[in-house]
């Protein structure tokens, strides 16, 4: 967690096209945990490791994508503090009441400069994994179902302006970079990786012209083993995969991109480092960026780069 | 990190009988990276993968055992802001200069009430983990010479009045509790997982009549394989092992625990989970705690409980 | 395959005190298949990745063991001349009749000088590994039921007169000797371990007073981490584990003993290399026997070396 | 080993384009160590963890390829009888004399219907893996260095003629066939998976016009983490790879794809099942090929459908 009391990735809305099929799809393929409906025909889930509610929201809707993303902050105290920073920075926030997410409490809203919604809170009603408090196993059998990642671990969005869009996250939300891109120019950043912890990245934007555009959710698995084990079930159950298994150069992470039903990217992920914040940043350059892409294959994949929902 | 600035573990001192012979193992046979000597004799040591100059210190004594402890804190703000802190609270600091420890600026030292010694300091300089900071491979040929950990994770210390060390921790460096092990009374601590970010253990504490004893210095491997070809390694240089390769209930880590050539146990383990400070603190009781310490063979091991340095 | 057209260890015939407890542990515990009940009362298992009808059989009975192992020939006409090759050696064999054991053809049965009864047979009923014989996947849902091996691997046997059984291994069913372990005397084999393939065993005798004892059976696992994850199935359902997880010197398996509810031990293990006939056996030293039983610990583990069945 | 006596794939021969280059490649990049250079020019290599002199044998020429594939008999004995065989099979041999391969004895060479050379043998010297026939280590120093495949595991080869091919594999030299490839007409035989074995391939044929064709060599690692290690080393010394990591449909095995620098393509693979010669042959059918070739991805994949050397 930052040390401006941001914990983590929350929660993501995501839009899908036929709500019956994606919560097949999300239930039974992916492995997360059904934990509510709500009167807005709103779908929750949860990964099996998270203690919170929910952290994947779906909804039906004529076009793939993502509402917004929320972030879990250290209590009520701190989102206001929070809210009060952003405004005082000049980003205007709005309020969401308490309950119209399931379990949640009330939401601070903002309008990224790359066209994405982004939200903090403080309260959500902890479920538990499944295992007790007292003498936990190390896993239970919800680990085993379908792909069943640990937990909704970071999102990359696309979008303009991201040089705006890291200020907010950096000066104000207490981010620090951890890996970035930079144009041919070798000094303008067209993709930037964000951390609010230790993790290589809790959220990480490409710039874009287009606004509001999702690359991929990203969940976490336990292993390189079971990443495999992923992508094999992805093939039982004829996802579409994008690129991998493979090991990304960025951020080391081992990993598998594949879609929705509805055409939204997704990731199967495991590994990478433990940055800090005093670390610093790394930098990877457009005529190297086939090996931060994909290291064994050093290819720069037409599809994962273009294709966003 | 903790939302006080508290970052991570940044060096251990330990004591061993025989220099020599203790360079050699901790190069060779662990693995780790000499970064340099002083004039005290002391020699400094890191794991691959860490930035900072040294995590790992090593000097010449009649006893073995660990003289200290430091966390790294963000800022020379933080590390006044801490020490004044912990001044209002009771506790007592001194300063020790810029330079006592190589490429290391001042610290400030206090007694846990357990007896030990603990630090803190803001400045260490950066060595880099033998990669460039653009466009780096996911690990360099460091990765691979003897167990090769990535990085010094965490330490177990023994000693009396754990309920006030909790509170330090707690109450004053923004630590929070991950797990704990309670007496057959059901009530009183007798161990404490602490962590200052979202992993398992930054440091850990077992309750013990004689004041400042270490039970092990903890070092990150990459993964299950890795903890066995570190088993391989000890077994090739006839490194006396304690317990494992197995799984603790506790954490969930999975680990070899073993002793240096002076005494000095050791850990070398990867897994965990992540937790973070909204999370309910999970509780092991005595009637449970051989699948606490060796989930796999729910034993207790004699010498695993009883043997320190 | 040996190229006398020995194939495999087939079957074992295992006693277990009380046969309802049993059934529930090898299925939901150890995650075998059953696969038919006979009128003997006379459970039929087998894993998951296995054609073969059935290749673990559990009867009820006052006292656990072993009744017999067996293993498959190529055809009907390999039987008979491996066993007019026995006879000629002076080895009793009697004929069992097909359906004896439920979809089972005839097996020729005899006893070995270590008091052990062995068989030969060269049908049994495919039912295949739950997957299609056109476009297959790589596992299907038995391969997460419970501990879930791949395959009966071998047994590990104790009894006396071990050298007689090397004979008939070798010279007469066209086993050869991968590792064996001496006598303090250099010279006395205390303990042999024979494949009649690439495999590091197929089947192995230790030297003991009692005859026809049973060490162990040994399933086969994919990986170390799926070993772990049996040791971890193990811990959740209570069964006593005798060691590990660790690798063995002998073999380079890595593995985990323990016992199902009737004292009969068993092992899950993967890795081991791969052996051919024209590799000299590999010898184990009475004074580095450790070394061969636990690789990383070195240690002479009392329980496993003296608790049979 | 097969009934017949036939071992092993022993050795292959491979054409390189720039000798040097090419030693750097195979022993500094894949890891394999050198064992000797011949008065022809040829430089011999073996695995690290393989007992005979030399498995994968080089030479320069002006174009790449194979120049012959080469498998092990049990003896002498063995080989004549083989030879005899294939003759009265109207296959016609000659004898290479021992010593024309280093360390190696006399070989007996037969062109196969797709226009490859092969060839049996019974001798090669045991130059030992590295560690000691009496208490070793599972690995040594040689395994870390490179990609340190275990050992050359298999090859796959197009040429025209492959039923014609199958049937001296299967007939004469008692090879099952474990896995097939069928065209659209549901019938015919593109691709075929043989074993002497229980390994899933030994050799493998593609229907492919022009003979004599090498599609790879195969090496086979120790798991699928090393094989991710594989990929890594592959970057950082800039090989190109064709496809992976990722895992076949065909024979299950995880592998990645890769070309030497004179073209030859090679893989670096683990994992498949244990058939056996009662089994089955398991069939894959045009319309699911693209699962067979890459069970993750479901794709076919130009370059490694067309390109071979």
């Amino acid at each position: 967690m930052a040390m401006t009391g941001v914990l983590r990735p929350g929660h993501a809305q995501i839009r899908v096209l036929n709500l019956e099929e994606s919560i097949k799809f999300y239930r039974d393929v992916m492995g997360l945990i059904e934990t509510g409906r709500d009167d807005q025909g709103r779908v929750y889930f949860k990964c099996w490791d998270e203690q919170d509610h929910s952290s994947y929201i779906i909804r039906e809707a004529p076009q793939a994508g993502v509402d917004f993303i929320g972030f879990r902050v250290l209590d009520e105290a701190t989102l206001e503090s929070l809210e009060s920073d952003l405004n005082a920075y000049g980003v205007e926030t709005r309020r969401l009441p308490a309950g119209d997410l399931l379990e949640t409490g009330e939401r601070v809203r903002f309008t990224l400069p790359s066209g994405h919604e982004f939200e903090l809170f403080a309260t959500k009603t902890k479920v538990g994994n499944g295992m007790p408090l007292t003498n936990p196993g190390p896993w239970c059998a919800d680990a085993e179902k379908g792909i069943s990642p640990i937990r909704f671990d970071h999102a990359l969005l696309y979008g303009p302006n991201i040089a705006d869009v890291k200020k907010i996250f950096v000066d104000v939300l207490g981010f620090f970079m951890v890996e970035r891109v930079i144009a041919e120019d070798n000094t303008t950043e067209v993709g930037i990786w964000l951390s609010c912890s230790h993790k290589v990245h809790d959220i990480a934007f490409v710039e874009h012209p287009e606004p509001g555009k999702l690359h991929h959710c990203s969940f976490l698995m336990e292993s390189w083993e079971r990443v495999l084990r992923g992508g094999d079930i992805m093939s039982m159950n004829k996802v579409e995969v994008d690129i991998g298994p493979t090991r990304h150069g960025i951020t080391r992470g081992c990993t598998i991109y594949a879609w929705d039903p509805s055409g939204n990217r997704f990731e199967t992920f495991m590994g990478g480092y433990h940055p800090y914040p005093d670390y610093e940043c790394l930098t990877w350059t457009m005529d190297n960026f086939g090996q931060g892409l994909d290291y064994p294959q050093r290819k720069l994949h037409e599809s994962f780069l273009t294709i966003v929902s």
